[in-house]
């Protein structure tokens, strides 16, 4: 007898969901067992790789698609970040076994609306059972002009430092989240607290600052894991030090709202992370040009304080007094 | 007050263990949000990500050189059936709270010996922790002469079903671990049980053949999932029909003298999966060459059957009788 081939379960999730994402002529529809990519000339790829997890960085019960969404983008914001536009991104995703076509079928929508958002394609994953939670790794990869991808290292004495965006909004949503048996964030309204959660769980990957920040930019890097923390990474690796002035911090309506009424949520605002907005080290001779271009591209940027001889990071508080952190970042470990 | 930058407990592990394997310069000592590539003129780049989870692909209690060897060589077999020669990968890992730093210590030392080896450092990574099991997601990076890279689809009628080294000593590693305490498998000795876990645990990634199956092959895929169900896809995408004939597969003296001891241990050894052969597809005019190549270059390969007009693949047992499968390869669902 022959064995009549029967495509499995595994081949048909792919078929059916991740298949139509991988538009890419070198995704070879996902039937192979590796992609191909002729790299554009006169270009550098840039390759960065981040997990989400199920109880880590996002909640087991948010949206699929969300989920999604949020796994693709804390990739892209470092494309942004390096001044890099997205060619393609792997996905690895490690599913527990409770899951259902449903939950797969949302997921793999919300996933495809961004690959064609943001010009990122699927080229190629892998799909694994865990007898834990949800797991998604992803691995982007985007271009730069050669030898033009914008480094952490960049930042001089003088320069600016400046921020996309506005800051808080996503650690501020966690906060949120804890304190939801005892009565929330100060006076929040709904409108309000669904704008911190928006935030938290669909970060805005800053790629249409990538040709502004390329322009002007002597260092860039993507806020995940808290701003004073990765301000401190920016300034060590730079040689530099920086000081902000936190009452020029770019806040949404909510989060200045909820500081507003209790000051001590500024620290969590500002040592909470998964902001996903860019932190960079613009000259000061060139902000007006950045901030221009900046807006043009529709992102407002915020100069926050300013890099000098020195080193690590000091943060002038409302009052005008210095201040103090016991976690100036998020660490896993 | 100062924010003394203190460097995280991420920070200092990525710093001891994971900078020392990241000496390709594009990699910037791992302290940056990306890495960059200047990709090599004249090839096309080829992208390939797999992940590893603890319980599903190794055991947790697997040495802890041999699970980072594994993670990464199950993605370079890939690269390997594909032609590509490595550049570099990007390592996720998702560690449990109890891991300790002996442990991350030896892994790093494991992955290293293989960045070396296989002459693909490290571009960069990331490290979180998780509530599940050990998890990894490595993503490599090779590269091919333009437009070569080997595809599972161009396999022709009349071409040799062809496969690298031996098939079935991890899927008979596994049933031997099943068995531990009924005996084992028929009357292997420990060393031949020793050689069968150990094929279980570091996958040998045949990128010896690269030049070879460039040079020759019509089609290649990496045997990952059972022999016989991925010669299924490989025909089912070339639009072939694969004949193999079971006398002529190559066996090793350990599951040489397991299925001799218990024939129908040869189902196992042919649709378990795990062996990380190259599959390959060679005209037969190309065969000599090829086996020469392949001989020089110190791994055996064996001709299994042919390819002919038609679908689905037939599998004559050792009688001459065909042989039907229940589940012809493996799947996660």
């Amino acid at each position: 007898m022959t064995v009549k081939r029967e495509t499995s379960g595994e081949e048909k999730l792919i078929e059916r969901f991740f298949k139509p994402l991988a538009i890419h002529p070198g995704a070879l529809n996902l039937s192979d067992d590796a992609a191909y990519l002729s790299p554009p000339p006169g270009h550098d790829l840039v390759l960065t790789t981040d997990s989400t997890v199920a109880g880590v960085h996002f909640f087991e019960d948010d949206p699929p698609e969300t989920i999604a969404k949020k796994a693709l983008r804390v990739n892209l914001s470092d494309l942004a970040a390096k001044g890099a536009e997205p060619i393609g991104a792997l996905l690895a995703i490690s599913l527990p076994g409770n899951f259902d076509e449903g939950w797969i079928a949302n997921f793999a929508r919300g996933l495809g609306e961004d690959c064609i958002a943001f010009s990122c394609p699927l080229f190629g994953g892998d799909t694994t059972k865990t007898p834990g939670p949800l797991s998604i790794s992803i691995t982007a990869i985007g271009k730069v002009p050669s030898g033009k991808m914008i480094k952490r290292s960049g930042a001089k004495p003088g320069d600016l430092v400046v921020v996309s965006g506005t800051i808080g909004d996503a650690a501020l949503a966690l906060e949120l989240k804890k304190r939801l048996l005892s009565g929330g964030l100060g006076t929040l309204n709904k409108p309000q607290a669904a704008e911190l959660t928006r935030r938290y769980r669909i970060p805005e990957p800053r790629l249409a600052l990538v040709a502004a920040l390329r322009a002007h930019a002597n260092a860039a890097m993507d806020v995940s894991d808290g701003l004073v923390g990765d301000l401190g990474k920016l300034a060590a690796v730079s040689g530099v030090r920086a000081e902000i002035d936190t009452a020029k911090l770019p806040l949404s309506n909510p989060a200045h709202d909820a500081i507003a009424a209790e000051p001590a949520l500024l620290s969590v605002a500002i040592t909470g992370g998964d902001d996903y907005e860019v932190l960079a080290a613009i000259p000061e001779a060139r902000f007006a040009a950045f901030a221009e271009a900046a807006g043009a591209a529709g992102v407002p940027v915020t100069t926050i304080g300013r890099f000098s001889t020195g080193e690590d990071v000091s943060v002038l508080g409302p009052g005008g007094q210095e201040l103090s952190f016991e976690n100036a970042s998020f660490s896993h470990f």
